[in-house]
């Protein structure tokens, strides 16, 4: 496995790599990696020759008040589970280099990153573009992976790379979640053990929605109160969104006729939580 | 020669010829080709295996009370001068297939895009910048080549490469003119006998900007003065704007001790025609 740091260094061995015929995956990633990154890893290698994966805490998708300061960065444990994975290659930027001063273009997907997390961090999704546009020029993939859990950013993108005719291949895999139902996150370490069992009303309460659905509701709004009645047991739970959409445009639906992507944003005392859970077309059958 | 439509086929021929390790050029144009044009064609014929040449009159760039529908479409002639010139491939689709209903992503390169010709064409840089980063995508050109006589959108279109790492070298060669200093413009098919006389104000207030700044003169603000009177003695000629900047930034500069970029857009009659003129730092010796 090589960690490469310098741009132009990835670009090169990138192109070495593509004028050999073999076919590149990438999996961009902010490090503190785990089982989801990881299942993202194994999928980009069964698809591709050689597997890149992104290391890179992308200031410009942080709000100026959000935790960019304290996210984790495990570099050495990261790179230990790259190599355990069986990783090609670890690209990994300094934020210099992706953003010299003179820095000035942005890549936006305008109204899908508006709702949803967009509403509370204007911006964010701005900076996941444009981020992941530059991966996409340096590393020049065939496959990029990304996860579910991300369910807006995972549209987004998609929509970015068909819309710019990037040529890449998005695969969005699903959520990977402890045994009691968290979805995991690198954010998951900022809760205490309190926290930790309060952050489980995210996975019940989607469970509860899937349950009503099935079930026969098809009341969005029924659904959401329930949703929000169970979250709101949990004493330290602050709800910042509960919505369910339209899956490949993100719109608010109010009755539930076709596919829909029930997803929701938490915060468990300071820690903000997402998760989200697509109900298919299938499971609205009775 | 060969034309493409669809964007799939120019992608394939184009990864066909990158994995053949042809170097490909791309000169990006919206048609109705002169001298201008060609001599790019020539630049990029030199320094590159397969040339493309990309005709496509861009909607998004235009305002909505612009000439998108007016503009000249002279795709036999085109194909002609393209032929004739040793063009490889002319990439030519249709307005449909560049922007499905569903498009939602802008490139931009903000703060560079607002001044100058974007002070009166609000978000046509966005329109150039996400244009250009999708035939960017499509040809996956090494080199690509625009005209100076563009001068704002070549520094734009420059800083976008570099920002979101294209790997693409971006060439910018000296404005064609017509023996009698007229810069060669598309839209010069617009002017009547009348205005084709008077649309040589901007060349020669170019010229007289020159020359007193190499007699000396280091105030903008006394070289604009003399470049608006020069142009204002043409009956039908409306100044939009007269600007010295720095070539880097396109900020305006008071005084010149260094290489500017001096550029205007003038109205002849309803024909809105821009010309500029770069003072290199050698021509500031005395």
């Amino acid at each position: 496995m090589k960690i490469i740091r310098g741009i132009k260094a990835m670009q090169g061995s990138s192109g070495k790599c593509k004028k050999k015929g073999l076919r590149i995956g990438l999996v961009p990633t902010m490090g503190a990696l785990h089982e989801g990154h990881l299942s993202l890893v194994r999928s980009c290698r069964r698809d591709n020759d050689i597997t890149v994966v992104s290391i890179f805490v992308n200031p410009i998708q942080f709000g100026p008040k959000e935790d960019l300061k304290r996210y984790p960065r495990p570099a050495g444990k990261d790179a230990m589970l790259c190599r355990e994975a069986g990783v090609d290659y670890i690209f990994y930027p300094s934020a210099r280099d992706m953003y010299p001063p003179d820095f000035k273009t942005g890549v936006s997907v305008r109204e899908l990153g508006k709702g949803l997390c967009g509403a509370s961090r204007p911006g964010h999704f701005d900076g996941v573009t444009t981020v992941v546009a530059k991966l996409f020029n340096i590393v020049r993939p065939d496959n990029a992976y990304f996860g579910q859990k991300d369910a807006q950013q995972a549209v987004i993108i998609k929509r970015m790379a068909k819309d710019l005719d990037f040529g890449i291949n998005i695969k969005v895999l699903p959520i990977v979640r402890e045994k009691d139902g968290l979805a995991l996150s690198s954010r998951n370490i900022y809760l205490d053990r309190v926290g930790r069992a309060e952050a489980l009303c995210l996975s019940a309460a989607l469970r509860l929605a899937k349950d009503l659905i099935i079930s026969g509701q098809r009341d969005t709004r029924a659904v959401i109160r329930a949703m929000s009645a169970l979250i709101s047991s949990a004493k330290n739970a602050d709800i910042e969104y509960i919505k369910i959409v339209d899956p490949n445009n993100l719109k608010e639906i109010e009755r539930i006729n076709d596919e829909c992507l029930i997803c929701l944003a938490v915060r468990i005392g300071k820690t903000r939580l997402i998760d989200n859970v697509v109900i298919k077309r299938s499971g609205l059958k009775k």
